[in-house]
């Protein structure tokens, strides 16, 4: 098992990475201030590993309200949370009952969220199921619900108490869900962490194939790099956004086509080829640089071209999207693999051209 | 001008208690990360105070976008929420466009916990203009929303950049709600300053008359209270929950009788009064104290005695108040005048003896 810390004062928490740790109680009783917990999960996970999961806190003397939700990102949303509260509430949990997220990142933005306000906050654990949630979404605090007019446009910051990521849980998921988790593996290499690109670019075959020790390391060096960015910027102010490489293209992807059509770390991976392509249009990288991305996210199995939504829809999409400050959209650029930074300074005219030249990359 | 300070680290910010402050933007444009403020108000407040508001940031070239509510605790609910979430979407408000609380307690609370949750967090800026406002809801980060199964249960705490308690705005302030916000001016005598609550037994009918004077000096007495609390336990996990005296027992008032019908601080004087009782049946006050604050009430033209639901309705309202640990009600009970504390171990038989006593007290 490896264990990483992430460093925010008094909101510091450990993540826990390893085999079988879904069945460590010793990890996760530290985490509850009662012998009570809500799991909050959905009708997939539930079948896997919610079982195993209340026998060992049983075990323990713990009570557990199962929150059973429909599986899907078009679930993150009021009508669902609500769902949460409701037995929340029909269960007299109180204050000091923690909320476990047992599931992928929509199961964490969810329960993240219900943790954050119900009765002003509650205590919050993380055990993410998916490669995604790993390696980005259940660490550093992000929670949030989607709006009809954007994706995570109502939430929080709210750090959890720990985090448990156990590899074993990868293992049922589908290969469609695990590349789309190698879009975030591959973005920490690209925003400020050049060897780990390098060593993706020899292991992503292997990460494919679920080898222990590959994924162990990704997954560890993943946590490092989100880790050491939230602790230098917790709500965002600064450098955190940097997080963001591909999300403001990425997001519009996702609200153009609907949510859940196009899985996040698609959007993700197809959003990041955008900025990529924008970062050569400003002259920063050059081709050999795209062309390394593409190359990488084709093995990877991700989309390497971008829905083509029409130049005019996406920049009405991304208008919206919360990088935006005083009416000027923010973008996250590459000034060579391994260093991204953020700009404002952005030529209306490069960002049109870069989406109009959809059609003619797909 | 009176200037207090809450003391909380990064989150510390002033309460600035004076007459005529509505128009001094000197006061309120520090509190603007950028020239664009959404101010949410309500439609009794705004046909006074929008528009001298909204004149005085145009000067300063901030652009303001008006979010009137309807006027009620009845609408501090989800549905309002969305209602300004929409507006600040349509209006293309971002993670720096500040939104301004311009209102009584009802709009500080729908306000802040949008604030709190829009974007995961904007600027938030406090202009109460009731007096149960001005000196305790918008002190202190507490915001919500209720839910059908009670009040505030789903919010956040979350703090101001500032607060600007405009002594003016009282006087357009129906007397029933202006004595309902003596209740929470008296409270801070009894919990925790007993020469205020001497003051306000020689100075009740001078505040009852608007006496300028005697109305600055409670008001910043009370904010002066209130700030040392909040400072000493923003999270409300030990004696931050003094300031609940009354509450628990006036929660179950105002849900029992149905949002609205008693104003809050009426529900709070009636449910204090209940808690005396308790203190009164435990043996840790006398009757001499009862009467006191009985009296005291009374001069101010608040209830004496509370509604007759029934001990079990009341017991059943109050399981599910937040003040609950591990399936035991807290009671914030008197020491005496001047002195209160958190236990949970009170007797319920005595619980219902004080419910059951309602009807013979009324």
């Amino acid at each position: 098992m490896q264990t990483l810390n992430v460093a925010l004062g008094e909101r510091s928490y450990p993540i826990y990475i390893g085999d079988g740790l879904l069945t460590h109680p010793e990890l996760l009783l530290p985490g509850l201030a009662q012998k009570k917990a809500a799991v909050i999960t959905n009708t997939t996970v539930a079948g896997l590993y919610l079982d195993p999961l209340t026998a060992v806190l049983g075990k323990h003397g713990v009570e557990v309200i199962p929150v059973v939700l429909p599986d899907g990102e078009k679930y993150k949303n009021w009508e669902t949370l609500n769902l949460i509260f409701d037995t929340l509430l029909s269960h007299h949990c109180e204050r000091k009952t923690a909320v476990i997220a047992l599931g992928g990142g929509v199961i964490g933005d969810l329960a993240g969220f219900a943790a954050a306000v119900y009765m002003r906050g509650v205590p919050f654990i993380q055990i993410p199921t998916t490669l995604l949630a790993q390696v980005d979404s259940s660490i550093g605090g992000k929670t949030a619900i989607n709006h009809p007019q954007g994706k995570n446009l109502i939430g929080a910051f709210y750090q959890p108490k720990l985090v448990l990521a156990d590899t074993d849980t990868l293992n049922s998921l589908p290969e469609r869900e695990f590349c789309a988790g190698l879009a975030e593996v591959i973005k920490y290499g690209l925003i400020r962490d050049e060897a780990f690109f390098d060593w993706l670019e020899r292991n992503v075959e292997k990460l494919l194939k679920h080898d222990s020790e590959a994924l162990a390391y990704a997954i560890k060096r993943s946590c490092e790099n989100k880790a050491a960015v939230v602790a230098a910027d917790e709500r965002e102010s600064g450098m955190r956004a940097l997080l963001n490489l591909g999300h403001t293209f990425g997001h519009a992807i996702e609200t153009g086509k609907g949510y859940g059509s196009w899985l996040h770390g698609e959007a993700i991976a197809a959003g990041t080829l955008l900025a990529a392509r924008l970062s050569r249009g400003m002259g920063l990288i050059g081709e050999t640089e795209v062309e390394r991305i593409t190359s990488l996210y084709r093995r990877a199995k991700l989309p390497v071209s971008a829905p083509d939504l029409g130049a005019n829809r996406y920049l009405q999409l991304m208008g919206l999207d919360k990088k935006v400050e005083s009416g000027r959209i923010r973008f996250i650029l590459l000034k060579k693999i391994g260093e991204a930074f953020i700009t404002a300074d952005v030529p209306e005219e490069l960002v049109t051209a870069t989406l109009s030249g959809i059609a003619a990359n797909a």
